[in-house]
């Protein structure tokens, strides 16, 4: 049984060191998962990357942000999301349409209609099966990312502190709106809690 | 007084070197040109271009391209079509929406409304005042283009005959659909008397 499950949440919620436990975990239970992110190794979808994250691009609108994402989801969808669906595969994705709908959509004050209309054009209305939304305050979030060495601070992590709260506000409302595939994850826990809990809300999934 | 003009038209049209001509004779007559295409030296839109046009790139989904076409489109825009008009400049620009529209839209069968779509977000719904539409058998186009040994072929050109073909069969509907900023030229002329027939149709508009 194929399913497609997208992690979302603000920097420094934790969620992509918890989705590669949650895929270690999922390969023990004996389901064939891929984990994945939104350049996914594919050429294309990373060039586009490259663009969107270099820091010298501080003059980029909001609006060819918001394209090039768009335009980078469909890149990747159509060559890793669709064929692992279509093998029966459990896709783990990190970040997804609603991130764009968070940050450009909400925080950036495009609007969450616009921004979710040229993601309909990219997915051909392709939403996910589930949606861990990792929640926290970006306070902490933020801390979380100066306290480790080990990460590339990029252009979105130099963004005041008041564009990660429109980010947490706008994906809250969005677990709001679709609340069929949302759930909620109060990643302040620790993260084994954090792995925890995900893993319960996915296998009831998978189970039911 | 401002004006947005665009150069429309299949490949080997000729729409480019008419295109700096024209610029010439209305400098010569005293109007305040920009002259211009959509990666427009924005180093973002460069970037950008550069990815759609990457030969090695032959994977790329038809709907990535059209948002990467969005998105170089948008950031001209902003960097340089809008501050330009703002000035009260002539803005002549070798290609626009409407190539979005036949190349992707239409040749390329994603439709007309969906393009239209995702470039009215880029663009905030900004078209051209005027529309030049270099009209001619793609067949005689892309002779053109094999006879110039001087003009870089790109992934575009590479295309089938049919392809071509169905970007002037759109550009024609087009054409039709707004008739009050679209004028046809025939570019199976001579240089000259494209540059000439252009040039009566500005002046036309400019002198109204």
């Amino acid at each position: 049984m194929s399913l497609f499950i997208t992690f979302e949440g603000g920097e420094g919620s934790g969620k992509s060191t918890a989705l590669r436990k949650i895929s270690e975990l999922l390969i023990e239970k004996g389901y064939e998962t891929v984990l994945t992110r939104e350049p996914g190794g594919t050429p294309i979808s990373e060039e586009i990357r490259e663009v969107i994250l270099d820091k010298k691009n501080t003059d980029m609108d909001k609006r060819t942000e918001a394209l090039l994402y768009a335009a980078s989801r469909r890149q990747h969808l159509v060559q890793r999301v669709w064929p692992a669906l279509k093998e029966g595969k459990i896709v783990l994705c990190d970040r997804y349409l609603d991130s764009s709908l968070a940050y450009q959509g909400g925080a950036r004050g495009i609007g969450l209609e616009e921004v979710l209309n040229i993601n309909l054009f990219a997915t051909e209305n392709t939403y996910p099966d589930l949606t861990l939304l990792f929640d926290i305050d970006p306070k902490l979030g933020l801390a979380r990312i100066a306290a480790n060495a080990s990460r590339e601070v990029n252009r979105l992590d130099l963004e005041k502190l008041s564009f990660h709260e429109g980010v947490r506000k706008t994906f809250l409302e969005l677990a709001a709106r679709y609340p069929e595939r949302f759930v909620i994850i109060d990643a302040s826990k620790s993260p084994e809690e954090v792995v925890a809990d995900s893993m319960k809300v996915i296998l009831a999934r998978l189970e039911k």
